[in-house]
């Protein structure tokens, strides 16, 4: 038997009856509900926002044939919409810098079959990591960019055709506009300090000087300014004066891990919307 | 104009197609969906769950009406279900004994506007709560019961007509059978321990013996069996091998406090269904 | 018999042999050292800090003849140092403007005998809160400040004289850099955001609209720049893009009111130190 | 020139002077206290605990001297002690079966240089793990046990020599009484639950059978009743009823490698003192 699990997304100016249209749509389509998230940021006049990931079974809808026939819904309500199989892969490109906690982790999610998701490459800018990526089997690319010299051409001609997005775990250059711009695809990094404090280098010395008692990491989207981009999942951790900056490096490890990985496996599973640069994270 | 949000909880075997019939049933009703939160507890062959919040607006339809409407789909999907109009208050007895910081945090937010429930009485084995419910101006019921002589007649006669459902706010005689099966409606409990652990008499005794490093707080349904009802909510916080017992008494008052408030907030929004012994908290 | 528990704050340049010299000094004075907490922001070169609890029983000495009798180790390591009687009360003033959940919390936590102050004062620019207050027993002044006309002066007459140091429980006007100067004792704010992030005025509608996936509460002490003092403590909660403004000021309550009482009753067990505007906290 | 951290571990009942008299000791000694804890069970009649880190600078003192010099001192006070070097690196023997993210985690925290032990070997009864520890330059070793044969002898013979202690990074193979007799060196063990609830096998699926909204993990010194050693360290994680059992097992990665990775960092900087089936972690 032939089963799959879809998902679609839709956004649209909240109106009566969009829940009601849209779960009869999949119902007549042979779909059953497994879960619906929806949101909608005023109930009185807002936007509104649907997930729903539906089980299809023994049926010749494929995904262009489901949205196409959405498509009279969607333009009644004005929406935007996607449909998804869940079992299609990602291509999730890596690029990262000297440090290799969240790289280690993401690879070590990966081979574990947790993390759903291809992954075409990890490139760096420091050729140390060749020998881990390829005990994964993995092609690695060294670009040697540095603040001067960003080789972004020569990032792009790889990482353009190769992935669906990009993860940058812990690379340290700040990607130009004119590079955001013909990637094109989503990009997440890893902020090692809590968003929107700690711009910039060194947020766990910037921490330490201001004499938090909270730190924190936030993975968010990349956009034009820099560590400013919508916020996708933060996490946060208790420490003390007794903490100095090797130790808050070390706890900050932890949660720059956790908080990448929420939000890639919030990603992959098509759980993440951008809206006026903030996210819904379903 | 009126408009008035609606509360639907439906259950039943999970089929295809039920989350397409509520919606429409609503759409045509008149509702505009605000939230819907469904679980099932397995997408095959589980057990659906589901919770509808929406709008109606200039509407003849009331909650008896719709709930009519309502039985032919759910005769259909052999359901239970219950519609219940959001602002129609609840009223939530309390029973204390000697502690007073989970009282006081209900009363402080009823007072606030936040719990939006009625406070009909506080009954309690202890006389000296009896001024600080009156600068509340609700009444209180001092009922002399101890281990020996429980008066559950005598509180019962009190609280069955005046109440829809209870919190034991820190009230620390055992509740009969026979007092439950009488009353026979919803009992919110806050243990302070972590359940499982800790059942019983002096928990955070018990949790100091043992030198865990975590304590916690419990809000769960009471029935038969002492501490073993279905959890709403729990709380936890790290502690160490400084924390005495009185230490332990303080932060646990804290746990308490908030996850009972969480239990009965929840609860007063129609969000907790029980299930197998089990809560599913929308 | 007469058993004190005396308090010994020390400052000084790190160097070999200080918490022998003063583990000596209070041993030879009769003292047993409950707990010792020492911090060296650096063992090479930093600057030493130590917080000794001892208990002295039937003694002769008091806090005046063991500080005079400090003195000469003091002036050898160039220390600065201040000897405490633990069970002497602290007199803490409160100012609060509307919300009130600040002061409720300390008003029952003072009243349980857990926070060891004396209150000799709740002063607002509200006079919603007089009946509550005097239900305490405390007295309560009411001075209509506001924005154009802060009454720093009438405020100071009453203040001044009766407290140690002064609790901002959410008092919502600007203190002038000439008030701190002639007050001159310590101060303590809770602000309703997570410092350094959300500086100013409706820190959760910054919160929101920047779309963090964490809010938090941070208690400091006031100096001249606005919500910049020295951090104290902070409690942080995790949030969704579901939480609208009200329920991050729901939530934003509980952490308001724990990271206010955790440093009060830091501050009032005399285990919080200021230094290079960051604080210790023992 | 040559220093050198040292590190005391004192206790006894708790009397007059400990400290003045230790800290004096360390004084004469040419030693700087870096930092000092200590802990008692109680002031008037407990059991006293003491951790000093000091700096030795250019002195002809050894380990061996100074336990010499102070054994009269603890003689006094019936004290148990011993001093460690820092810099003296422990053998820390793993052994896991299946699951491997404890041992990846705990290899990568070495071969980064966090993680400051000595690894002699990595022992499982399954195969697989051989390629990934032989890339980190470490001897595996398979020795095919199971329920009904678990090999102890063979077992000890590898370990016994070779480690100061082991780590049952997910060993999931019951030791005998008579296995940690004969191994007769600390032992810490993770536990994939919140101790003391969920005991014994598959603790995520008891607790999914409850129904509780916070999952832990417990790291705990082995001794002969199963799972119930001193604990070291616990996480903890709130979960709700849409977590089935992968998402706890997924969620409790984390958790075990975190309580797991505490444990074993303060274990080898000497911060864990047994006593009374608890444990103080300083």
């Amino acid at each position: 038997m032939n089963t799959r699990i879809l998902i679609l997304l839709f956004q649209c100016r909240d109106r009566k009856g969009i829940v009601a249209k849209i779960s009869d749509f999949i119902f007549r389509h042979g779909g059953n509900i497994i879960t619906a998230d929806q949101y909608s940021t005023d109930p009185q006049a807002g936007h509104f926002f649907m997930r729903v990931e539906f089980q299809v079974k023994d049926s010749p809808c494929t995904v262009a044939s489901l949205e196409r026939a959405l498509a009279s819904i969607a333009k009644r309500f004005r929406a935007q919409y996607k449909i998804y199989d869940r079992d299609k892969r990602l291509r999730m490109g890596i690029m990262v810098s000297a440090a290799d906690h969240c790289l280690m982790d993401l690879l070590y999610l990966w081979r574990s079959g947790e993390l759903r998701a291809d992954i075409p490459f990890v490139l760096s800018n420091y050729p140390r990591h060749q020998e881990i990526v390829e005990q994964f089997n993995l092609p690695f690319y060294f670009i040697p960019a540095h603040k001067r010299d960003r080789r972004e051409k020569d990032i792009l001609k790889i990482i353009s055709p190769a992935s669906d997005f990009l993860v940058l775990a812990r690379y340290m250059l700040v990607l130009s506009s004119n590079f955001l711009k013909k990637y094109g695809k989503d990009i997440i990094n890893i902020h090692h300090g809590f968003l929107p404090s700690f711009k910039g280098a060194d947020p766990y010395r910037q921490a330490l000087e201001k004499g938090v008692k909270v730190i924190g990491a936030t993975a968010h989207f990349v956009d034009n300014k820099l560590d400013a981009g919508p916020i996708i999942s933060q996490e946060v951790e208790y420490v003390s004066h007794k903490d100095d900056l090797s130790s808050l490096i070390r706890k900050g490890r932890n949660l720059e891990k956790q908080a990448l990985a929420d939000a890639v496996f919030s990603y992959i599973q098509r759980r993440v919307i951008r809206y006026a640069n903030k996210t819904i994270v379903f």
